[in-house]
């Protein structure tokens, strides 16, 4: 609990007089002003969470918490829960999309066991494992509150670690059978949508399969009564290992100042879960893609923060990270390398 | 002439077989089918193009075509004419939006004077120019048939030269004052839209500006009477010569079998007329962003192409393209790099 109070004390705000400077540069490059749209926005914030406009970005590495849960039970997946453990092995074996896309984008990856049900014996992986997946949210709440503060305090550690190491553009993704499910209701409660409105196929259900999967989230919000006030009650009760571990991700990102970006649904789960526990972490954030899966619009609204791509992708994993960073890279460049109107005498 | 037609007749339809080889493999990678969205169609089309599931990007370039109009006599934008080739000159410098993002793309630069009102001296400007700017469209037609076809055949040339020096993924930019006002006047005639929906405030109009630039797009559409089943009529009577040369980059790059992306609200009507030439060019098309010009949502209707990126940039010279070329060359590597269902044993 130490780790988690001393890193939400140091959640601060934008450096406002860094945002200024880099606005005035912007407006005095060689274009209309505000030309370059989001672009712009990017640069601005940017300058914000660094305290620098035009600061270079050296490192990228994209954090992927792998884990199961317990709600597989239910039969809410078209895929078994072993699924979790055996994409996780191909993400290490640099054949998984986060692995093809994070090669493109020069990013490193930091995959971490906080939950799998199976054991990963390949030397890349980060062995943080709390538990073989949470129990089953609709018999019960998924995790122990110690335990889902050891699983943010899990994605401090790992994040702190990445940014003492160098890294300056994060990007975070997950693999976890089941995991729609637990962030359509972690959704469903902290922003009062209708289950309609946040429930959706993962990775392919049917009718009949989303019809039950929406009840069982239902069941699952009725029997833990988590308290929308209190967002580790909430991920202990209804979220699961991965979320909590991106959620402790996007708090240290925030009380270290480094940009990070939320990837679709899951993360997006999570970072609202991140926001609930300090509202000033939203500022460091960036948002990817649109996923496919419906509730990312009622994540949009909860945390002001639309994506920059629509390619409607919905794999998970990080993947749409690896798109975005060569975008904020842009942005920088923008900064840096554009002449000004008086550069060429005007 | 004869350039021009031989370019159309070659055209053909994409490689359906090669298509449904690009899906076979897209449907047995590691991750459930459909799931990374529009990178998979992005990859299927690519290998409709080229007749190859994954064929590698070797060579990306950007055409620029640059020109005046002498539309501008009548106040239709919040820059003088000279702006066009005082920015001309900045993308030769390398310090223009579409220098910088060029090269973070890794993408060469073709810079074409096909009609600007000045001089360039930069020994790295492809000269062709046509005539000191077109003629003002408000009084008459903007350039002669004759004028028209040579433009289009300029930019099938240029494009061609770029092929056959290893460009294997093309962009496609524009720098000339007042060229949202042809590209609206040329897409009414094509679309049938309202003025309100085509015409914006292009590098940043007031109201009452906006309400005079629909004004002289209103007139000159009436004057010039072009025909809309005539696509070289439409371009000589209301267009400019760099839509004209992009219309002819467009036509070339289908008959050549080569990617080719389509960057925002100018380029986009520069497609919709050279698809008017021949429907099939679509299918060689890619957009890239979503620009913040209200018609671009009638290109998109038209073409049936929707872009990737939301980026709301409005600055042009073809900066969308290289953040797209990023994409599409992700999209390449899913196909080639990622492992299947039956590399894991499943």
């Amino acid at each position: 609990m130490d780790l988690l109070q001393r890193t939400v004390e140091a959640i601060g705000p934008l450096d406002t007089q860094a945002m200024e400077k880099a606005k005035e540069r912007l407006d005095n490059l060689l274009k209309p002003r505000g030309s370059l749209g989001r672009l712009e926005d990017i640069a601005v914030q940017l300058a914000g969470i660094t305290g620098t406009a035009g600061r270079q970005i050296s490192k990228k590495a994209i954090i992927v918490m792998c884990s199961d849960n317990g709600v597989t039970e239910e039969g809410i997946s078209s895929f078994s829960s072993e699924v979790s453990t055996l994409v996780t092995e191909t993400i290490l074996k640099g054949i998984s999309g986060v692995s093809v896309l994070s090669r493109h984008a020069g990013a490193g990856l930091l995959v971490v066991d906080i939950g799998l049900g199976g054991d990963i014996y390949d030397s890349r992986i980060i062995h943080r494992k709390i538990r073989r997946g949470t129990s089953n949210i609709a018999k019960g709440p998924a995790m122990t509150r110690e335990e889902a503060v050891r699983a943010i305090e899990t994605g401090i550690e790992i994040t702190c670690t990445a940014i003492d190491e160098g890294a300056d553009l994060l990007g975070t993704g997950e693999i976890g059978i089941g995991n729609t499910t637990t962030s359509s209701a972690v959704l469903r409660v902290f922003t009062g949508a209708g289950f309609d409105e946040v429930v959706g196929r993962g990775a392919g259900l049917s009718d009949d399969g989303l019809r039950h999967k929406k009840d069982v989230i239902r069941r699952a919000v009725m029997l833990n009564r988590p308290d929308p006030g209190d967002p580790i009650d909430v991920l202990s009760r209804v979220g699961g290992f991965d979320l909590a571990g991106l959620a402790g991700c996007y708090l240290a990102a925030a009380a270290r100042r480094v940009p990070i970006v939320v990837d679709g649904f899951i993360s997006g789960a999570a970072a609202v879960a991140a926001v609930k526990i300090h509202p000033e972490t939203r500022s460091f954030m960036f948002s990817s893609h649109t996923s496919a899966e419906p509730g990312t619009s009622a994540i949009s609204r909860a945390l002001d923060l639309y994506p920059m791509l629509a390619l409607d992708m919905r794999l998970g994993e990080g993947t749409g990270c690896a798109l975005a960073f060569h975008i904020i890279e842009a942005a920088v460049k923008i900064m840096n390398e554009m002449g000004t109107f008086k550069d060429i005498g005007m």
